[in-house]
């Protein structure tokens, strides 16, 4: 492989040379790079080639190919994404955005398992109003923080409104038109989604039915006498309502939220009792509420699965949350699902250990890389399925992680270390022939921590065992 | 992007210039043509890639790179394609064809969704037999026009003839051998199918036991010993009945096709009254006896979904159909499912909304283009998920439309107008909010239109209100 | 696309002008072969374009781009692998080795049905052990030869092991751990294996807990004060026992094989007799138990599928076996699954036919081509959907052969021959049409053949008549 992309970025860079000699060095880059990630997996020529592709495009949105360490960093580490460094606006007002993370294939086809996948944050300020639209994707929402109202338009045009607080979870449904708003008087709204698009895998695009700051309505784009027949009314009066100077997030009056809080036919909506029917959204599942399916000192872990909030199903998705607690530490562990963590608070780092074939061979047994990277809010990382991972928090703040764990159909965590881990519940004699010493020495090693998921991190233990010492 | 694709054509050019200076044009072209159409929407490099690279290959097959206006048009307008531009032939005797629509991939990735279907067009005349076949490939099948039987040979090897008439829908799986006969004295049939290949994504082949015209028995590529001793027989015997001469469509006496048009055992067949087991295809299912789901004096629309027609399911399949009267219109609306529509009379346009991102940034709000389109018997157009489109028939002609609606799965039509459009469920704060005007106004304007999906279409209210202002 | 190619390859054989003279020639036969391959079925720019750039990689695995026959070979068929020219080792030590097949997808595209899918061969020594491992993909085994035993480890950290034997179909989820041993004295154990992927198309990577030879442990990538505070331990006991020296597969005693080829909890594991939850392997289930589907004096077939093992229905798979008696033959036949066969015992050939559409155009009839190869022991052929096949074994040898069918639901084998034959099931109308003689004439053919699925082959049916003109 790394001869044959030798070629084509030198054939590249003769072109270059002859045509743009001052980014020859750029293509030279692009190929030590790319040369470099492709050894760090057995994957197909294509897909190579694709990573070549980005990479290279890569330097060109970059302006002319400069690279800095950040990205240099981005090339070694495709499992990481950075809040202010890999999302882009979708909508930008002054009450308020809508960010959406980059491709999670645009640096490296690592990452192929995720290519139809899109992660969105929403940010309003209190009291504001999000426009009305429907999407390509279907999408599941989750509340970080605040408290909003969410209204989607049903089949038989009914309409249905919930309110939103903190953990809760939505589905909403590709092609469904909805509209948001933050109830609150002072605490901003921060919602993050993942997206599902039905039509090009990895894209959607936003629907608005009203315009509205930089952006038109879709009405506009038809021809005025085909809308004016649609609507019979005439082009005058319609000018008028397609024209609203506000943005797509605007301000809204305490009374205007209250009512877009609820519906008229109180019953119906965020009380939903009955069973709704499967195109139906239905009331939104709150995680916390719940209760931790892991917890001691050292952090929380909640879950919500398919048989938790059934919408959930057709996904194939789990919502996930952790709180590890200053210094403490989860894992490792590894599970089937790939995972998409998102730090909502605190900071820290985690470890994930990644199988490494040398070039030379895809033949020979792997090796294992150390991917790891500091935590902070913003950050998003994913841990492939089967990949060991952990997550340490650091001395001074609680990490929190949002995530959500897609291809999740008969997942499990399996934890390496701690009460009920992998290697503690295999055979006495399997121990002994795996590792290669007494079986008891193993099984002593893997009974010595007494917690679950959730431990001292490793400067927690060293501060611990210097004051054990100082005794 | 474009600059990257610049330095690729650059690149080829230098070639082309040092090789084949005759073409150094076309590949400019190329390069320009594509770096445009690249910006009609936010992709990954990788099919953009894809898009080039057919693009030129476009070139080739149109010989040499002569670009006439309606090519680019193609590139303009990849939703549309015409019976006479974008079909091949699969059989073509003098008594019948089958035509079978190019990829929809094959100009343009906007249609990715649909990288894995395609349509076929059926046309026997009067007393014809088409000659038995098993395809790679599930396929339904919809008779726009006359009156046929077809036969599937089913497992425990037992066959099927089902009789088929305007408006059934009739589905065949992959592998399964089937024939089909035209029963009709006078009357063409006239079928369309929608197939889903197994083996190649968009590909599919047909496997005729029987020789014919110009196109061999799969039986004769197997050596002769081996089908000798698989069927017991001299190969002078077997030579015989591998060398017909007919084509695959051929004339067949009344008698014969009479007795084509039912099984022995009158029981079973087209009055297949029991629930058939998984694997076998049932009876048609008719989409006019089932009643219109919609209907005024403007058009009615008719839809079999997988609870009308179970065998839909599996294949996540709705079909539908629209007769729009003369001057009437259908629409604007979106829905979750991609819709391929073929018209098979009468003549009109559509209007369609695309998002579109400025090539400068992904990041800004879309605007919308305006994408339309002359229509007439044999065009075939595509509304991708959740993209606004509304359909015109013409004065002087009733417009029909077969509609394949593929990823139909929770399927909903939600209309932009008329009786139950979306905007009219809104809440009002969320319309005054939305639209920047009174909600009142919005309300008014979007109540102005009382019928349901089919409206008088812009001439005819244009007429209406000149006759209303002269009187 | 001829032409594009031979400009693409020109291009870079430029460039290897200018900068490795030395290998312009690979690249003038890679555009040679690519064309020529390119015409052997109608298929998207894309796939072409794949085919093309995995052909040049080809080319530098060999080492430079010298072409012997083998490889002339491999291009023409890209439906046959050879156990010695296909594989690469994943484990290799003195005490067995684990094989894996090359991606189907490498040398052509024909086969990208079967893109996400891989085999793997494992062959153990008597009285061994397989270190534990995860794979991040959900796997199928089939025990060719020998009597071992594995042990899962599942949810709430219980482990479950089972007894294998000859003919035993056992499913592993992706990212659970497991491990085996050969517990026969002095027979070798043989697994062959049908893997789905989950994280990268077509790709996965093994996982192991405990080092050995010539890998490290996973534990190892993480940095020690982190596997210090998992597992609360000094890093001194730790690293003794990430530093076995044995390899991947060692010797066991017969005490450890015993321990390792049962449960504590005797109850659970093989004898499993109650149902077990969706994510719990289950016992085996031996293909030849239940029994031949068909069976006659010129050869038996045994087929599991969901019905019989449930675990094989997410994986949409059946799992068959035949064995030819020596000189017979099996079909020819064509069904809706993809399949691979394994040739584990004896030697014979196949043959299959293959849609074959001219360069010139798409649009024609399809000719058929005779895709046939010799089997020996090692040997896999794949037979895509839909495509006849025929199997006949050698005059000295049975011929065994275990087939994974993929993309398997609603398969039905439809024989060409023989009792129940596709043909006959025709009306004799049909027959008369398709075949342009006499109808009776098609019957009798079809109906000389009165064996089923299996037949004597052509060698044995000459030497019959031979004898017979003898006497």
């Amino acid at each position: 492989m790394v001869r044959k992309q030798l070629e084509i970025s030198l054939l590249v860079s003769l072109t270059c040379l002859l045509l743009f000699p001052s980014i020859f060095t750029v293509r030279a880059n692009a190929a030590t790079r790319t040369s470099t990630s492709s050894t760090t997996l057995q994957t197909s020529d294509q897909q190579v080639l694709d990573y070549k592709i980005q990479d290279q495009r890569g330097d060109q949105e970059e302006g002319g190919g400069h690279k800095d360490l950040g990205d240099e960093e981005e090339e070694i580490n495709p499992y990481v994404f950075e809040y202010d460094r890999d999302f882009v606006s979708r909508v930008k007002t002054e009450h308020g955005r809508v960010d959406v993370l980059q491709q999670f294939t645009k640096n490296s086809n690592l990452l192929s398992a995720l290519a139809n996948y899109r992660v969105e944050i929403l940010e309003a300020n209190p009291l504001t109003f999000i426009t009305p639209a429907h999407i390509d994707a279907d999408f599941v929402l989750f509340v970080v923080k605040g408290r909003g109202a969410i209204t989607v338009i049903h089949e038989e045009i009914k309409r249905e409104t919930s309110n939103l607080e903190c953990g809760d979870i939505f589905r909403v449904h590709a092609d469904t038109t909805f509209y948001m708003v933050n109830r609150d008087e002072y605490e901003k709204l921060y919602v993050a989604k993942i997206l599902f698009p039905v039509n090009l895998p990895g894209n959607y695009e936003a629907f608005y039915g009203a315009g509205g700051g930089d952006s038109e309505s879709f009405f506009e784009a038809f021809s005025w006498d085909l809308v004016e027949a649609a609507l019979n009314t005439e082009r005058g009066r319609l000018e008028k309502i397609f024209k609203q100077q506000q943005g797509k997030i605007m301000n809204a009056t305490k009374q205007q939220i209250e009512a877009l809080s609820q519906d008229e036919e109180g019953v119906r909506g965020s009380n939903g009792a009955w069973p709704f029917p499967s195109n139906v959204s239905g009331s939104p599942f709150n995680l916390f509420k719940k209760g931790a399916i892991k917890s001691n000192d050292y952090g929380d872990l909640y879950e919500a699965d398919p048989r938790d909030f059934k919408p959930l199903e057709y996904l194939n998705l789990i919502v996930s949350f952790a709180s590890i607690t200053q210094g403490s530490m989860a894992g490792p562990f590894h599970s089937k699902a790939a995972k998409i963590f998102i730090v909502v608070e605190g900071e820290g780092y985690f470890e994930m250990t990644c199988p490494h074939h040398s070039s030379s061979s895809g033949s020979s047994s792997p090796t294992y890389q150390n991917i790891s990277s500091h935590l902070r809010r913003g950050t998003i990382f994913i841990a492939p399925a089967s990949y060991p991972v952990a997550i340490v928090a650091s001395n001074n703040s609680t990490l929190k992680l949002l995530c959500f764990e897609v291809n999740a159909q008969a997942n499990i965590r399996y934890t390496l270390a701690g009460k009920g881990n992998v290697i503690d519940a295999m055979h006495i004699e399997a121990k002994e022939l795996a590792f290669g010493v007494a079986g008891i020495e193993v099984e002593q090693i893997f009974r010595n921590q007494m917690d679950c998921f959730f431990f001292p991190g490793p400067s927690t233990r060293q501060q611990r065992q210097g004051s054990r010492a100082d005794t």
